[in-house]
């Protein structure tokens, strides 16, 4: 069976984040004023799998093998069924 | 008035994804097939503004100026008001 992988990865509170710094700052020179920016990065695949919650298993393994630093990093997983 | 704004940025139709390739490589090598996949960036930020429509078109400006790349870029704006 095919399911739809999304894994959302955002920096824990209290993170230097150096490019939402940059990107507030550029803004400013712009004329813009913003604040509290952030970055998240999101990626998406497919994959085979028997069920949902292997599947989910699968890619908890693969955050904290190689997608994120799990030190620096908070990961949400939403794993979604494909007809 | 404050307003949170969601900025999606992901490559056009057809624009090669290093990154996204690179991933699905490592995860082979972990023993993963995946395929297909993708990466979106997102960046998330308050402003000041007057109404929604306003704070949009200055979130347009933003994108076309400094965010993206709109020849290899497609980007989503989402704005809600903060209480």
């Amino acid at each position: 069976m095919l399911f739809n992988v999304e894994v959302k990865i955002s920096l824990k509170n209290g993170m230097l984040n150096p490019e939402a710094t940059t990107i507030e700052r550029s803004l400013d020179l712009l004329g813009y004023d913003v604040n509290n920016a952030k970055t998240i990065d999101i990626i998406t695949f497919e994959m085979d799998g028997d069920d949902e919650s292997e599947v989910n298993e699968n890619v908890v393994d693969m955050c904290e093998r190689l997608l994120c630093n799990p030190v620096i990093h908070n990961y949400e997983i939403s794993v979604t069924a494909l007809d």
